[in-house]
């Protein structure tokens, strides 16, 4: 069966997907910035913060922030050293580290949250009319399901 | 005024974009990869294939791929190694370097072209109903337009 292309139109809805994608990311950093967060060390210490116990192995983590491991590993290292998290090996099994919340992760976390919450509805929730918040939920996770089938 | 924080609902959504948006990337970059190039190495030399002459100012090049001028400079410099662009500094003016696509990029860009389009075709269009793809277009558009009003 020969491989059908995208046509011109749907190429140009993949492209507006990435680059508005890049631009609102790149946003919404530059506003997490003044509170010394990447929009990445916000995404860890949230999935940390909402864990039972505040500690996730770091598979779940990388499947929590949907990141591959190597990127998801490199991050925690530098994270590890500004101790925002903390890593501990689990000797009774091998299915790899634990990711701990630190108290400086969690006084960082609460620190940003309002300032971030005022952030997502001045970029992204003002921007949509109800419709197509509600159209943007359903293409997420149409996404999310062809991604994990594929 | 009080600022008004985002619902439960509308939190769930932002999530879900960011989420979603990590997850189609890092299956696009990991398909990508088998022809050699990052998601931004391909960005950039499809910008500059598009563009008069095969060169933009890094200020375009920047506003093309939806990045800020920081990342673009340090990706940029890895790129020249790697001889898929080179950057020609402009000595009639001051409005910054010129970057020009080689032959080496536009043959890297031209064999990595028909596998990615393939890629878009599967990650991305194929999990949508054209409504969903005619709605998310629209919602990437309501996204920048909000943000260029910002």
């Amino acid at each position: 069966m020969a491989t059908q292309f995208p046509t011109r139109e749907e190429l140009r809805v993949w492209r507006d997907f990435v680059e508005t994608g890049e631009a609102v990311r790149a946003a919404m950093g530059a506003r997490l910035q003044k509170s010394g967060l990447s929009q990445g060390d916000y995404a860890v210490l949230l999935a940390l913060s909402e864990a039972t116990g505040r500690r996730l192995r770091s598979s779940e983590l990388a499947t929590a922030v949907g990141w591959e491991r190597s990127r998801l590993s490199h991050h925690l290292g530098r994270m590890e050293k500004r101790e925002l998290i903390r890593r501990e090996e689990c000797v009774t099994d091998n299915r790899g580290a634990e990711v701990v919340l630190t108290p400086a992760g969690a006084e960082s976390f609460q620190a940003a949250t309002r300032p971030h919450l005022r952030d997502i509805r001045e970029v992204f929730v003002d921007a949509l009319t109800p419709a197509q918040l509600a159209a943007a939920g359903e293409i997420m996770a149409a996404l999310r399901e062809h991604l994990a089938r594929g």
